[in-house]
């Protein structure tokens, strides 16, 4: 049984409640985040929490708890959970409220939940294979840069990948890939350049691809920031995607199409290798 | 202290609680209804519940409890509520599950929660006055059909309106007006003819859309169903929007321009009128 985190209590998991008046509940008015845990340690939380900061201001939230108290039950929920390898999940909401389209007033009291998942992070069979995906049509709201907690269409796109045969879903807005379902989409051309889409409302800006950017920069790598179609991507020679819990996947088939060889390419491979000793470097976890 | 419904219990309002695991809190996975009531009782609850089945069709959810035996949930929380006006407002849930994209089996119990909300419908000094909109984007997912909780952004244009001294907006897409933040949109050209956006994906098939619509086409009403422009909102004598708790709402400025006197006009008026003699009636209440 895990240990939950609610408004300022550390409960049973059965015991994790929020109020059906909870903004959160009733008009999706929440933002997340999710950090990766290894070896019970965080990686990148400050990115993470800065993000989480412009969310909120983006919505127009009153501030929420600081970094360092958000840090301090992060750490605490790791503690009581004796979390070695997985996520700790963080969620906001603009609080309780009578159902109401108006906000609320700025001293409403925001509803905070956190959450752990034990999973392996590092080590993944998953991308020692690649993943397949579909593309679909982006009909998300025009802010995917604030990480809301309106996803059903990401989850309706993942299940319509999932009954395809496939395990994730790229979508695609007046004919560009805009990005996966929770992460960011890469491709590498013929002749080794590296393509992700760059940064607007359209898209999450991903920490984990704001890593590879810099990591692709610092080791010589060729990188254009643009946005690419379907069919680019089809005829790339090696296509993956970042986030925070997957680092990096390497993308096997797009549509039915092998990318490459259908199998995890070099860049993949090597840029994974490259960001996980980095991250967890940075982190202080010798492996 | 109201009494409010959460998966077969009638609990006090304070104990209404759903899991922080619910995925109508961490995915917004969730559908909702709201029926209006007056002399206790309720104005089309059949159409609500039809178009509750469609939503969840939508979405691929599993059927939820058939229309009798919400009906019976409704009326209950009408009598304990001692409800004369106001409305009960039913949210569906693809229940509880630990945080995934992917949908749960559908043997999953979906969350079921009804709480009512007192206040006048009938009788309105809005609707003496008339509200004034603005125009903004709509950000909006694509599917404005299916009758979601993801409802932040319909909160943030209500509040863009309200800092701005107005009621409420009126959403643009492509340069066409879609609908109100939570409302469909109506306008008046200087001959008569009433023009209201025809259906489709990026507008909520409102019910009292449609009784109005048929309520024009019964009474002599010249109706055109086409998308219109700001511009020719601003350029019509009168405007209004719909709702199911709203009924006929006149609006008497659109981005500062006054529409036609700038005072509810006679169609609007009227429309009003014969929309509550209607629906009071078919419910048998005597007034």
């Amino acid at each position: 049984m895990r240990t939950v985190y609610v408004n300022g209590k550390f409960l049973s998991e059965g015991g994790g409640v929020v109020s059906i008046f909870d903004r959160g509940f009733t008009m999706s008015d929440s933002v997340y985040e999710v950090t990766s845990v290894v070896a019970g340690k965080m990686l990148d939380f400050d990115p993470h929490m800065a993000r989480l900061q412009r969310s909120m201001g983006e919505l127009g939230m009153p501030k929420g708890p600081g970094a360092d108290a958000l840090k301090a039950i992060h750490l605490k929920m790791i503690e009581l959970n004796k979390l070695d390898e997985g996520l700790v999940y963080l969620q906001i909401t603009r609080g309780v409220q009578d159902r109401n389209f108006e906000l609320p007033a700025a001293d409403n009291a925001l509803t905070v939940v956190l959450f752990t998942q034990a999973r392996p992070v590092v080590e993944s069979a998953q991308a020692e294979r690649g993943i397949k995906v579909i593309s679909l049509p982006d009909l998300r709201w025009h802010r995917s840069d604030i990480k809301t907690t309106q996803l059903l269409y990401a989850c309706l796109a993942k299940d319509a990948a999932k009954k395809r045969g496939c395990d994730d879903a790229w979508l695609v807005r007046d004919g560009l890939v805009t990005e996966g379902s929770a992460n960011n989409a890469f491709i590498v051309t013929r002749d080794g350049l590296v393509i992700t889409r760059d940064l607007s409302t359209e898209l999450l800006p991903g920490i984990t691809r704001k890593r590879i950017v810099e990591l692709e920069a610092s080791h010589g790598y060729r990188l254009e920031q643009r946005a690419f179609t379907i069919a680019e991507a089809k005829a790339a020679v090696e296509a993956f995607i970042t986030s925070a819990t997957q680092f990096v996947m390497p993308v096997v088939e797009i549509d039915g199409a092998a990318i490459g060889e259908g199998k995890p390419g070099k860049f993949s491979v090597a840029l994974r290798k490259l960001y996980i000793e980095d991250t967890l470097s940075r982190a202080g976890i010798r492996r």
